[in-house]
């Protein structure tokens, strides 16, 4: 069974999004609309202290769509499952429908 | 149909003005009047917390018209348009008429 | 006789899990399966001083699966085994059954 | 019409002066004068903030006549005219007769 | 007669310790025993002062059998006798029977 | 006229002094004696803040010589002089007779 | 007449030690007892502050035997003597008999 990762300080483990290279139609898409680098949010650690030694959390949670940048990150592969580690700080921005 | 993205720490979104190549009547511009490396804020982060904890918001807000450096930010498309995303540092100022 | 170590400030001793090349049944397993960089915390540090003089101690135990990155960390040797020295905030994250 | 630039945090908009090359009587000035590197301050961004969270205000002022750096700042074109942008701590001095 | 030597700051002077390459029986030990880097803590500084001017004192004392890096240090003969100089923070732990 | 350079930050002007090649009475000097980088300061700027916003100002003052390094330094011509712009921090001493 | 310097900041002025290279019998002495990098402290400068503006002195004074690093220092003549200028934290330590 696959092992569960619980990050440490403020990582963020993220499961890259595939986009779907044909529609449910069966259609090709074209290459650009297979651009956006996004990602689920899987799992987060508990954050980092700042100098006053408060704990800021990490701001995003589990379940998050995530924009991601196109370099950096750590691969991790859990299972058969491949996974990205991002410091909160590298995740570009959330996304909404 | 396109994703709306919310940028994270003090991320601004910017769109990109591609300056006319003609003017209205037609004529063709120059190529120095076209050298404006100028973008409309599109959406903005919540701003970055400094070392006490106070929350710094972004000095920028959807809407400004802004100049924007000519190396960095990571482009980011969202449907069928192409942004840019900076730290709001890296922002040279906004532009007025 | 093996001399014990003890790690000074954040650091983590880790003893790197080798993954089985087969099965107890004696099947290879397949490559991808033991691309897991994970290993056993041996011993850990007593942390380091904050800016303000208070110790904060390795957020890690001594027991502890973990992911560890792939490149970094400092190979020693105690007796005729071999681990690996980390700083605290390079271990990714910890692993759970 | 040119837009009106105002400058971010510490930065500073100049306009280079250029020396001329001949004298009103139209005798031509050896190289060497032409050397200094001089400029008017267009405009000035509202500074920026320390680690206390107080407005550092920038040390120059619309109208200054500066001392600029030979390397670095940002070219920038308003209409026809071509500006450059600094950061205050990077202009050298204040030039006066 | 050999110099004495008192480090400055947090500075640590180490006897190498050269493992013998046979035993006391005479018999030749194999090469992967003789590959812990330890050595013999000489002398030691006073510590450095943190932000607050409070002095941390070096966190090793004399007679400690440390780990120490493959790399760094600084070269210091005395006398007829070969030493080196870290800084506390690149001692990488201590060792224990 | 040469304008007058009122230095910025901690920033100080330098006039090199030009050791003579020969004594006054025309004996040539060797040329090991002409080694010193010594300059005479000219101006000095109202100094630098503090992160707690106390200005620390200049150690150096009109008038001063100075010894100053082999490297850096910003070249400034004004009128028919070249004088040397320095951070105050990079001035390495003061010469007295 | 060779002129005085007066280091700056928390600089010290270091003549170095030229070691004999016979005895004072004529014996000439082997290469590595030349090894050792001393210098006696001829000249301290005031000191640096710290961040709360509070003066940290030179742990050095003037006639401390020192051992100085291999590389950096800036080499001053003054006079007929060569010098080096250090910053104290890269003086290694002091030398007693």
């Amino acid at each position: 069974m696959a092992k569960r990762l619980v990050p440490l300080l403020n990582r963020v483990l993220v499961e890259k999004i595939v986009p779907p290279s044909k529609t449910n139609a069966g259609i090709l898409l074209p290459e650009k609309s297979t651009k956006l680098n996004s990602g689920k949010v899987v799992a987060v650690g508990p954050g980092v202290h700042d100098r006053e030694g408060k704990l800021i959390p990490v701001s995003l949670k589990q379940g998050d769509t995530v924009l991601i940048p196109d370099y950096g990150g750590t691969e991790v592969k859990l299972g058969d499952k491949e996974y990205h580690l991002y410091r909160d700080e590298d995740i570009l921005g959330t996304l909404h429908d």
